[in-house]
């Protein structure tokens, strides 16, 4: 076949994937000057947050106590107008076109105002990661020191993307949540939804695998291990068989539970204070406080 | 030591490690010209059909409906080049330098043709991917839309990479398949081997674990949840003690199907028409149609 | 709001997040000269050893028989040079400072000599890391020649991360080889920890959720499937309720062991030579040698 | 010194260089969103229009005559965005801040449409430029091929940033022009005010060292040779003892004049049709059409 | 002006610059498989090759006697790929398509002939730049060392891309040699054509607008300031007007002449055996062995 | 020739390329950890440098009075890595190995504190770099504010560069100096010798092509046009024929000299208080205060 065929090949691709009909549904059309927010930016938008919440450790600089704070400031500034930017990108996303009514100059203003917010948040977020940190080191005896979590342990990456992202849904941010909480799930392999509402000293050893769905509730001092499912049962439908959205329908586990691997716990059932869930099991009933269950034994 | 003592040390391991002794079997010799694909290039590969597929999601670019056949335009006639240079070099690969007789002329307008042939074959890989994203979409409460699905869900990813790769793989492309599955396999933990056969409709939720093997056959409209496994039971050994490569090990699930999470199915089985296989369990045996497996009760 | 009220915000944020009191324990403050450890680098370092070692399939050069040495002598060189640095980078980590006594001239030199030492060894882990390969194309019937399984299989990459992190560990350098296995299981999903015992012709199919415990022991010849863990029962906590560290908690898979997927191990238990452990299954308990075990029948 | 020390010297020098009496004059106070037209973004505008102009010889793509469009469209698309944000952001530059009245959405549809003007001048600006190649390619007995000239020299680039310059400064575009001519300046050594007006058939030989001042006209058909200066002789001052802005102080060359290397013309005189002026000699007086004017004899 | 305006006056600049009869001549048609040469990689293949001739100069790598056979190895293999490819972009170059007539696969060859003619020709080269070190050196009361030299002076740059570009002409490659050239002149601003045929022990003080013709001659032990020319004096117009191109214009300068800042030499003229130009005259006579011409007297 | 052939002749190269003697003077064999000042790292340190002096204005951030401490804190600790680093690299440089007493410890110590009294003298380098500033904005009609001159004018990136460099040269770093001040000649066409001595209020028109020699004393308030060179006429030479280094050969220009566009003014001259010399001549006798020197009418 000779090279003019093959431009004849592409041009005939061309024109069928420009057809509207078939990108149908699988098409953003940008709104003027609002692109979709950038997973390179975002990610550079966790990379300061990180650099901000837990100086030295992150970003590459050499960092004292008598220079952190010139540190700290140009990286919420960066922080600020990355952040602002992205929100402004995602805060018509999926909105239907007439809906999305107020000015450019007023989203842009919101936009500003939401990233301000989170970052006032910051100072108590530090706070709670500080237990989580904590809670890793005491949890596994191969922990050398809190630097050695902060620098390698894939659960505070997660559970770091999952408190952003939280905070940021909280404050009504569309879809970057979801995006910052996806860039962990690809990180570590934890699958945390932004919705989820989980209390301070929480870790999760190893983690491949994990999976807390958006309506769980997770209490202070728990404890996942790696392929454990915090999911739903089923779900259901609305008149035209697609799924109701909202409804409650993922598990409550109260202070000081632990979950150990690859244990599948589904529907809107509670996970008493103190009680302990064995590994490989798949619990969909409730366990009371201070409960323990485990697997059928194996045979051999 | 002195440095002297370094260098010397450092002389000495480049010699043991140049032995051809010693790297036997672990070597790459390069035919002319053609070097292994590469890992980056073969990256950039699928962002560029992303970003033809889902116009306006991927490749950062804003766009409109006038301006999306300039996008496309050039999209395509990139994607054409570097996938015709990957193709070429691949395609001796693996195979005894003596058999890969037809001159390189002849393999680099096989190469074109090949990637003229995959991008001839897009416009209907992107009506299968649309049945994918509204199964995503229906199949999750949690979903908002089906841009939050297109731009986040690993699934989508791992099932477009699994896409791409079966259509190369089809085409008889060597090696380039597996590296393109295994690219979507660490970002999302999908393992989907490029052989399996999958219907349309077909949706993976969470995804981190999942298995999918070379003679897997999947009907339309199957969900996945994270962690299952379709896997072979065990598999004939030659003479030599080694595996007899190529023969059908692995699962048939028709349509309709619903396996819950960290479910492993093994063998040449058959989970029939709308069959539902809870978590948690080792299936080696077939399911009827419409039929219902699940563990045994955990004791408390 | 106006941009100066942001303006106030920010630098309110700026102000309580460069308190002592809000960072004490999350700080790294980097003694002269040495900052931590660089991911980027390891990054790098990981795939300058992985050139030096299958030679051809890392790196992107084309190469023959007659510049190997060449191309192996760079790359040695670079290696040296950049590991030196990232060890004399870990070395004081976590040592309280008044302890980290010698002179930094002399931690230098150490950091030079560490390795000096680890470039040696680099001919005798080339020789295990091609058991592993030949292991993972003999155990899998998919796998069509020595160069895909070492192009793409994770296995060889976190077989690969595990080896150098366990010999790094083993000349007494702190941190990196945590760090190095870290990147490893973010790849692929496969968490060894550097401090794990593991035999010549070893593979891990798919390998997604796999986890190997810091005081593991894996004889000759072993293979795991995916979402396989080998870890620790329960462990004991001093008087202050903290894990007492160090002692012998996971366990030991004498020769020829095979593990189906999702099986968990717990325990300083041993998994008799020739054994076969099921899928899906948990084990607290020795399995004799040659004994298999499996889950009880899931029901219909 | 010990570290401590250094750190005191750095934060006084910090403290210094921080009090707004230190950088009075040297400062620039970034309005909310608009930062400073950036040196790197213009450059990336400059290889865009580049590529446009002269399809094929800029912007390292193969394409052909059925795909130029392709290429074009996304090249305009490019343009048009980062264009209008360029504008956009030196529109307020040099403006007293309450001056700067319009609202920000204003400016921002006013750039658009500066950006929109320009690219809509892009075909008549490569007509003139076809004019400039024949000029260089007819003028130099070395030059081989329009190709060539257009490849490699550096007149070409330094008469295609004039001509791209003056045309935004035509549009009243501030401070952009001068950054792009200045970056023609530092490339070719050859310094073209945007100012100044120039012709048809317009050429340079080799270039370093020309200056082509702000009010300078140039006519058809004109050919200066590297190191001629188009100068003002001296300039009357104001009140102040400060440079009366804006009148006209530099020569106008009618059609077809050549000005041989290192001559300097001051002043607003008139070089006239067809003259020629001859290297090294210094002109602040009117020459004829026709005219020839030379340096005097050298003494050996 | 409404977006949609924009888009409109967008579009029909694309169709108006897409039209063939506006790019004629100015457009760029690529073979297959053949673009241009790059200039990007043309940049690197100067920097390797300066890093192969001035060893531990450049390149950023640490090296060292033991070692620099492992890096001049790396370098002349991928100088060798990078020039084959290089060389093959341009070969067919300006030639009209239907003359250029082999098969690329011969055209492959023929350029990999020519890179490794090249390559075959370094060590000699680097004899001749050694020359030029040294009279740089010895010729500049100011130069410290021959390192500094080497890393600093922009006569050495400048040489070194003359004698590469030479070197690559004589051996037939068209295109490539110029834009070396010219790189050196936006670099330094010494604008030396690569046909100029110049001897040892050449030097350029600053060197800032010095112009070298095409078809100059310069003998051993010359030595140059900024701003000379050695230029054409007028050139013969064949009947149609246009040059005549190939004739001998370019002045000769015998051993041992120098020639002072801003002198403008021109026509092929001879400057005898250590004769003295001064500065800022214009020559377009002989000038005799040991003879001495200065400018006539500046009058106060 | 078959690719054999190629890869001997390749390898022969480097074999020749190899031997020491080939390399002999042209070999720069780095001392442990201490590699050659690096042109990319000293580019950023004058980046870091100019965004420091002018903030704002470099450095591509947004910034305002409250935050404008944080960037100069972050820039100025950067710079104080960076310059350390180079310092250190460059310490021995052109020192006979012997003679390069201290150890690598002290030599650390020192460049630290070179670099930080190098960042002490920052606040008043600003100060004179605004009499600059000042005199360019006051001297050229066309300029239309502070800010064009700081953004686009050559002669305030040459003359920066050259005031850093000669404050490094006064403290006794050798080699870097003359690197910076060669970046500015590259990048504006302006050499000034890190050596000369220059008062407040220097500017230069244009620039390309001027020199001013090592030992040029330039008062307050002076001007210069591009192509004016401060050279020697001559220099003695010692027994061997080397020129004597050091001694004082170049012009004394006093305050308010005006100079203008080529004019050459060579060896140890003054050029007397207020005094003018016109362009395109050459002078090498002593100029009287007020004294007003020109050329020599041209013929027509």
């Amino acid at each position: 076949m000779s090279p003019l065929n093959f431009t004849h090949i592409l041009t005939q691709a061309v024109d069928e994937l420009s057809e509207s009909e078939s990108y149908k549904g699988l098409f953003h059309q940008h709104k003027d000057g609002e692109p979709l927010p950038s997973a390179k930016v975002l990610h550079e938008i966790i990379e300061l947050t990180r650099s901000i919440l837990f100086p030295g450790y992150f970003g590459n600089s050499t960092i004292n106590s008598r220079t952190v704070k010139y540190h700290i400031g140009v990286n919420i500034e960066k922080l600020f107008d990355l952040l602002s930017d992205q929100i402004l990108a995602g805060l018509c996303f999926g909105t239907p076109k007439e809906a999305c009514t107020p000015s450019t100059e007023k989203r842009r203003e919101r936009a500003a105002h939401l990233a301000a917010k989170f970052i006032s948040g910051l100072p108590s977020m530090r706070m709670i990661l500080a237990t989580d940190v904590e809670a890793a080191y005491n949890g596994d005896p191969a922990a050398e020191s809190y630097g050695e979590v902060i620098c390698c342990y894939p659960a505070i990456r997660a559970i770091s993307n999952y408190r952003i992202a939280h905070e940021l849904l909280e404050l009504g941010v569309p879809l970057i949540p979801r995006i910052i909480t996806e860039m962990a799930h690809s990180e570590t392999g934890i699958d945390i939804h932004p919705g989820a509402k989980i209390g301070s000293y929480f870790t999760i050893d190893h983690g491949t695998g994990v999976v807390i769905g958006a309506t769980s509730i997770i209490g202070n001092n728990v404890k996942l291990y790696q392929g454990v499912t915090l999911g739903a049962k089923s779900f259901p439908l609305d008149a035209d068989g697609k799924p109701i959205k909202g409804n409650l329908r993922h598990p409550i586990l109260e202070d000081n539970v632990i979950v150990y691997s690859n244990a599948t716990i589904l529907g809107r059932i509670t996970i008493g204070r103190d009680a302990t869930v064995g590994g490989n099991i798949w619990v969909t009933e409730d366990v009371p406080s201070g409960g323990r269950i485990v697997q059928t034994k194996a045979k051999k």
